[in-house]
């Protein structure tokens, strides 16, 4: 039985606490909040409180909280013998104090409100000193998720980086289509099919062989067109840079 | 039964003779293209031609064509009392001459290389003057997918735009991630799972209430790291834009 606290009171606490509390070889048996309020979620099923001086004896320590806070609350812990991990992306493995033993366990997920259910093959990132701190959070892991990937510090930034390309800016251009859509009274969801068919056809091939349009067809035409018809500075610049960057990837070709 | 010519032999004609000449309401009595190799993949199925003064009699002639050759194309059939119509999203129904019955029948999608029978709800955007030839696209339309939307030339060419916003864009924004993961030794496989839920939220929210990250919650040490990281200027110009574009967006709320 491996024994688990968390510390923090979040969603990746929250989701944490949902996956593992189920699973018959772990007992999560604290969790550590700032409030009364936030521990509410967590107060029926497991001990909890909001002095970390009250931590109890476990086999891993689980920081889910905000970047911010990590060295901090990191160094005023008393763990003893336990395993602290954190769960930030951007966040060296080193912010943790040396004289502990120290990971990280990264759920590549943004977390924001989706179902466990749904996470199946998140990709769990974990890092260690030692081979069998790599041991114990490879087996933590995989009650999480069956995709379980040792990525070092260095590694786990570049992936927090790529994911926010990925992911947040990719959302943003969304909003970006569906403002286009609404200055001119066009339903936003009928560009919902044409987001699926990038999702679809990125899982099945590379982004690179992927990639259509005006920019990657060299059609200045249309994008001419497109750049007169933005009325918006800041959307005709994103307009401009977006293209120059799709012709800068493929000028050789053409 | 509705007769229907078909004007071009790429992507989109390739299309539409799949979905419509299984249709027991419809008759591809012709295909008309600029060579005889090009006109290869139809020849068994239906007359062929690569003369457009051998143009036959039909009820709704469809020019799926680049954009460029619309107008001078359209200008030279001689196709009589018949409904010629274009496929382009980015090009107004004035360029087909207006001596003509005229319409435009845009599918909003990509169409390189999906097999139709995933397309089963991507949105047919019909366009005509008269009110008979909306009820002939309408009808036409429907053969091809149960969602089927008026949408004059204005609406569609800021569509177009818009979706060049959220499809072609957000594309290129996976291969900048993938570039990223490749530069630092990190399999891209594990951003996809990231990929799909911002499909998944755009479909039941909108993209301005799904907005994540580090720009969006306004934290400015994880935006400079990864200012810091990106070595390539491109990269640096894109994500210092797009988290200011973000950031604007929010604004009102910080």
């Amino acid at each position: 039985m491996l024994k688990v606290t968390l510390i923090g009171t979040g969603n990746i606490s929250k989701f944490l606490f949902k996956v593992l509390s189920d699973h018959p070889e772990v007992a999560i048996v604290q969790v550590l909040g700032r409030s009364d309020k936030a521990l509410e979620h967590f107060r029926d099923r497991t001990a909890v409180s909001i002095d970390l001086r009250e931590i109890k004896k476990a086999d891993v320590y689980i920081l889910a909280i905000s970047d911010e806070a990590i060295g901090e609350v990191a160094h005023s812990l008393e763990i003893g013998s336990g395993l602290l991990v954190h769960t930030a992306g951007s966040i060296p493995m080193e912010v943790l104090p040396a004289r502990v033993r120290r990971g990280v366990l990264y759920p590549l997920q943004t977390l924001s409100g989706i179902l466990p259910e749904k996470m199946m093959d998140i990709p769990i990132c974990i890092e260690a000193s030692e081979e069998e701190d790599y041991l114990i959070l490879e087996k933590l892991a995989h009650f999480i998720s069956p995709r379980v990937e040792h990525i070092n510090s260095d590694q786990r930034k570049h992936l927090h980086l790529a994911a926010v390309f990925a992911n947040n800016f990719s959302n943003h251009l969304f909003f970006l289509s569906s403002e286009i859509c609404e200055d001119h009274g066009v339903d936003f969801d009928l560009i919902r099919p044409l987001i699926r068919e990038s999702y679809t056809k990125v899982l099945s091939q590379s982004p690179y062989d992927a990639q259509t349009g005006p920019a990657r067809r060299g059609d200045n035409k249309t994008m001419d067109a497109h750049l007169e018809m933005l009325r918006s500075p800041r959307l005709k610049e994103i307009y401009e840079l977006l293209s120059k960057s799709i012709q800068n990837t493929y000028g050789k070709e053409l």
